[in-house]
């Protein structure tokens, strides 16, 4: 079923924020998720331009995401979480998305985190972590970025100790939980340890200044010989040692997409509004309003065109990405890369659609619309910035792999 | 869930045609109608480009139809029909549409004629017909077309007379039923009746000879004098009278889409057999074989993503109007309003993304696979012919018109 | 000939800034503007990001162009200016576009201004205005809005006063000469007067603040009272009078043009020079470096297609209104039509190819090059800014208009 | 100076054939061969859908060429031929282009052959074949393909065997010269020869029968032991042995350019015919003709704002091509770089632009105009055929090193 355009608006129009009640533990108590979710989006919509241009850590709006209790989202119930699954939780990401796709990227890395320790730790040890952050609304930042390798690991007498930089930390300040990684100095493996952010020797940097995402603090961080303990470490089955495990990177582009695809949602709620009540006709239009201009027209036909198919392929991914996960280790290599299929094509998708829609959305506003205070721009330079994560032209080829030859994505942190 | 590279080829490969028995009844009774469609594509991409090359009505392929049984696929098993429903009808017909899209238009609109009867007319009028088309495997042909208004009906003493031309009449050529249409000379209004094909005074003309769909009988008819009964008019409730009666052209208009998905699929399944197996590197290519050439992959990447698009567009699309179709005249008219806009996403999706395939997969086999012999170009030439069925860029308005401003499109024989 | 890569750096390269003597009278004298425009861009690229975060008036570079002698580019030597044609004074600006885009549209429109007052006045008008810009380096700034009619003209006793407010006024700070426009309370007509810019009753608003073009000072004025003398005005020929007159409009899109073509440039020499020294290969690259990966060679032979294609256009668009303007007053309607075909064209390219190039630079520099300091966000800013001047899907309308029917566009402040 | 519509037109309505004179040595004598390439086009026009549907030698439309004297046009005057330039020689290929590129792909590489001849052999060989080819109307045929191995040369006493199987030997069928390849079977390289196409032991098949490119005799030649004295060996400097002989590959990719722009023009020609004599507006448009439907304009912008870029790189590249040859044996390895880029990228935007185009003209012509009489799907089935050549997506890599490293494309019989 597509998505009324007034439904799109009603969870986004800035207009309305006023009399929107502040996402409550009550609101999660009346079992509706995507409704908190829903008010959320409408709360920081009313600031998101005001807080793209001051960049910086959003602090009032982690905390309402806290208080919110949907950092808990993904966690199941039976440690205390909401209990949703994969399709529900990524929606979130997309609603969020639709109004500051900063906050909706640390949102959705926060259940990539809580991912992470159940697909390459044990429950031994990610059981009380679940628990601790649905208690105590941990946030979880991220220091594991794997092409980055100064972070070196020395094996110290029962411990390890990681020292060097990171850089891309998204989420890391205002954190309280770390899912850090080092390369371990004697064999060249890669390290992943879960620590808390207040642990000794780790400093974050206040130093993202970038053309877009610029409230997701991905700047650069020092750790300066941290102890990490041995159960820290995400070592049994470990990072992408199984088909289950490498389910990993395909929640992270899941993530992506649906953050691309919220973003290019937004985008279009926004040009609607103002196409609706701003724009005027072009003096050599035959319409009366603006609204019913041919071209205009046509441009919106080709947007939601294409914004329903990416739509359309951002569920599904969801939905297979779901199915995996319930499999659990029983995953088969078969499976995964079905998961990776889907979940590339969404990833393109939603990346090309959406930087031809957020360019394109000034040709149906006009001139004025190019005004500072209104900040439509921040669509593009969001999108354009987080979908450079990892080159599209990569992910084509692995598509194409797999469409001709039905060799599935070689699974790695990207893939 | 995705279709698999190979679960495509497997009903495609003509190279498989030899030891796949011919569509039976017995299939039919072995009760799956989806096999016995794959049978059918597979027996017909054979002999495909040959008849591509020819022309003309294929008698022998129509007869394999009608043995088949899933001329009646949509008609209730009340009646005799195999009972299916549209989002498996239509899925019939893309199936056909891969090998074949002459024999899955004319397949399709048959289903398009039962769905008229049911639509425009009263139980009375259409349980005979139904029952007798499931029993004797009858055809249905179109002589409707209410652009072309040459065809006049004039009252007589208890019945009418339909005399004019008549073009675009695809399927009437070996039918045993029409839906035709004339006008009014009196009040000016369009009649639509279902007469017998060999009904004394109709002419159907063998003169479609076209760029594409040349096996589709899409020629010109005449009608002298036809004499046409009182209770073969759909009168009541009569063509787009209600919401629901205005779902007939939302049908044809799906028909395309799955029509345009299934030539799509079927040229990229010939495409990858062809860069699989016979295509060489180019000679500054670094790979060993064109299948793991950079470049080939990256456009099969490109087909992927927008063919998978497309194809959930398509089964939205299916789905949203089966739903409707159960709701019956009950319908209202946003409720129609909605399936306009899924059916109208998904024509516009098939029509480009189908274009821009048939004419790319040249890309990735190279200049040898222009040999006549092939005929890969019959993709893009039966595709080119039938998107002009009507106006891409009006598709486009009239969807721009409900995305913007929550217009739904106004009922006509096109939206 | 194609302009090598290179030498398109050459012009560009800020590293190369400082050795760069300030462009100086001796430059001019030394009889070599184009030089003079090449040096006056390395010297703002080198504080083009820093400006472009600052917004407001660049009143150090405007002083820097009025010292440099360009501002009487286009004036004819016997009126004391360097007597350039339109081709020279539009590769100025095209040079000046791929440093600062800011600067090259009031510099372009400076001579915009020194060419309105020559189509729409009298000589014996304009000479004394050509001689003493010439001779003062006045610099002339823009309230001349043909949409915006709030400026009202009242005929006074000998004189006329111009009353009300106008918006997009560019260069109008910091200027010492206006182009202004009011209707006629009483015909309704639009009135176009020179005048000095401290005159009595102006109030320019330090109110622009868009998300590009962010020193091009296009905000608001408002006219209070202000007394412009009957000489003042252009009345013969007057505004779009004559075919001859109506050269003024292309002459803006022709400046357009450049302006978007300079801005590609700059963008794309930006990204080589990222490319060569900044890229890394992403880890799946067979290549050594990224400047030797396939996918990206292939955006850049996209780029390089697209750019050189919408130079070409540019620079005949540029001959063929010389050609036009050398005709003066005989010139035909159906010559001034041919411009406008010609400058249309060129307009359509160079702001499609810019608006594409400009978001896809990025895909060839990977995600470091989103940092800030950079701004390299600025470029796509920039361009899709100014390229909503007018709608370019009725630039489409209009072109198709003649390509088809062969209809000129109809002259108008936009056309 | 753009190419108004009606020029196009005037050059093409085959409506205006009956009153053309035949092509004729008249013609010739009053010294206007891009008048004779317009009558021929004209004729050709007339027959050319025909002559698509029935393949095969158009023997008439070849000896109509011979009469013109247009077989000579390059050849230099001292040797009796017309003495045109590059630049002319190939707009003559284009014209014929927009009629027929069959007999333009034969009569562009007519001038190929005597090119090669010239760059890859000694005056004292090729000055007779010139004379002779100017005197008696010689038609010269291809048998040289580098990537087609299968000929082999053996050294017999004073003189070579060349044995084997050729493909792609366009206009070999009813010419009087061959050029003609093979592999040294001693040494391995290859061997470039001229020879009569009567010699004895040479076999042409009639066997081209391919999807577009219908006339080219396209098919597959046998040699069996052709004698091939050593004076016929082209191998002073031979193939591709220095900078200038290495023009070879260029002209025959700038042969191409100019093959795709003459289609794309032609293609817009007729649909630019139909529109305005045969469209109807569709039902929702409120124009009163196709030809002012506002969607349709859109649509020839596009088109128009698309060729014109592409006939302005096609026309630099020819430029740029007449004058390295002007440089003769001295031009340097930059120089023929430069031709290489100027000649790539205008090959590039013909094959995109002209496939885009070719495909998209029905848009604007509706389903009338998929008859097949009017075989409008020959100009994208011809352009199709003939952009397989060589592989863009390689074109573009090449150009892109050239871009963004600066590296020339190396020479090759593709480069």
């Amino acid at each position: 079923m597509s998505v009324a355009p007034d439904q799109l608006l009603t969870a986004l129009r800035p207009g309305s924020t006023a009399a929107a009640p502040a996402a409550s533990a009550h609101a999660i108590a009346a079992g509706n998720p995507a409704d908190v979710a829903r008010q959320l989006a409408r709360q920081f919509a009313a600031t998101a331009p005001a807080r793209d241009a001051a960049g910086g850590t959003p602090k009032a709006e982690r905390d309402a995401l806290r208080a919110s209790g949907l950092l808990a989202l993904s966690i199941p119930t039976e440690y205390g979480g909401l209990g949703a699954n994969w399709v529900d939780t990524l929606d979130a990401v997309r609603t969020l998305a639709t109004a500051d796709s900063s906050l909706a990227h640390v949102f959705g890395f926060q259940h990539l985190h809580l991912a992470t320790v159940q697909l390459f730790g044990q429950p031994a040890q990610w059981r009380p972590w679940l628990v601790q952050t649905a208690r105590n609304h941990w946030f979880w930042g991220n220091t594991l970025n794997p092409l980055d390798t100064r972070t070196v690991a020395t094996r110290q007498d029962g411990y390890w100790e990681f020292s060097g930089k990171k850089s891309f930390t998204s989420g890391a300040l205002d954190s309280q939980m770390l899912v850090a990684s080092a390369i371990d100095a004697q064999s060249g493996k890669l390290l992943i340890a879960v620590i808390p952010t207040e642990r000794a020797g780790i400093t974050l940097q206040h130093d993202w200044n970038n053309i877009g995402q610029r409230q997701t603090d991905s700047g650069s961080a020092l750790f300066e010989r941290v102890r990490v303990e041995q159960a820290e470490l995400l070592l049994d089955p470990g990072p992408l040692s199984t088909p289950y495990a490498s389910l990993r990177p395909l929640l992270a582009q899941l993530i992506f997409a649906h953050l691309f695809l919220g973003i290019a949602q937004g985008a279009l709620a926004e040009a609607r509004q103002y196409t609706l009540h701003e724009a005027k006709p072009w003096f050599r239009s035959e319409a009366e309003a603006a609204s019913k201009d041919v071209h205009v027209l046509v441009h919106y036909g080709e947007f939601w065109t294409a914004l329903e198919g990416a739509r359309l392929l951002t569920r599904q991914a969801a939905q297979v990405f779901e199915q995996a996960w319930q499999k659990g280790p029983a995953l088969t290599t078969e499976e995964r890369g079905e998961v990776a299929v889907a979940v590339t094509v969404a990833k393109i998708a939603t990346s090309k659609v959406g930087l031809d829609l957020t360019s394109r959305i000034f040709e149906v506003t006009g001139a004025r619309a190019t005004h500072a205070a209104l900040r439509l721009d921040r669509f593009w330079r969001n999108l354009r910035t987080q979908t450079l994560h990892d080159p599209l032209h990569y992910k084509l080829q692995e598509l194409g792999d797999w469409a001709l030859n039905g060799d599935y994505p070689a699974p790695s942190f990207y893939s």
